[in-house]
């Protein structure tokens, strides 16, 4: 049996930590072909698809904004303003940071909550739908977005990358 | 607490349901497009990356043999001849069915399993390691680069067709 905590903090931290490292050989790739941080944050994969920048500040978001949600603490605040791997990547640890900070503990009370999120405020949902079957497949989406639109761009990346040491 | 039944069967359904309303929205653009289910499956985002045929198939593959491997099951072969949107959506159904078919009884010993993959003998993982850090990741993975392919190609989709109904 796992705990909401279980399903969040460790799994997201690991996912995380992996997107930073997905991150590294971004920057790698961008030094080596004498690319800006900024031409390559600014990759989409559609001109009305968001670009790479978005997709690491959302699941960036994803992870802070559930565990915050689940646990009653708040989360760090951040102004989407970051326009280096650099400065992504110091977002991703300090959302790493936030989310390993709260104790299990805190999310005693998780599998009561109703979830109202500010920009669906007419779809509350259960905190077991919302970790389930909303935050974790939406997590998962901006992670994997990011991976494809770097290695679509030449990255070279591979599963293990994205998974992570088995 | 959430059973490993609760993390798998439930919510692998229910995102390859989403994966087949993708698939309609992908076979409509086909249609009035007047392109080629084989074109459209056989779209990548790297020449070096799989096409979207084989991103459907390892997404339902995922779901068979994790909840196969969970629960002692013996998972429905499949033999990866999907030609059409068509053909994708049957295995689609073929999936979903046999995973809805495995009673959340038959996921008791579930906890105490190892894992080992069979295209990765050395590498023997703890049930809970590849339910949530392997297999759930790849699933999503998968299921997200479909999306992507078929987005980044025209296919008039937004996240709300990859999530399904709030």
């Amino acid at each position: 049996m796992f705990s909401y905590y279980q399903l969040s903090v460790p799994v997201y931290a690991r996912a995380l930590q992996q997107l930073a490292h997905l991150l590294d050989k971004g920057a790698d790739f961008a030094l080596s072909k004498k690319v800006s941080d900024e031409t390559m944050l600014g990759l989409r994969l559609a001109p009305d698809m968001l670009p790479l920048v978005k997709q690491v500040q959302i699941a960036c978001d994803n992870a802070k904004f559930c565990v915050a949600r689940l646990s009653d603490t708040t989360a760090p605040k951040h102004d989407d303003n970051e326009k280096t791997f650099a400065e992504l990547k110091k977002r991703i640890d300090e959302t790493i940071s936030f989310i390993n900070s709260v104790p299990e503990s805190a999310f005693a009370n998780a599998a009561g909550k109703t979830i109202v999120l500010p920009f669906m405020p007419d779809k509350p949902m259960s905190a077991e739908f919302y970790l389930l079957s909303f935050l974790t497949p939406n997590f998962y989406f901006h992670l994997t977005t990011a991976y494809d639109l770097l290695r679509s761009n030449g990255v070279e990346i591979g599963k293990a990358d994205y998974i992570g040491e088995v």
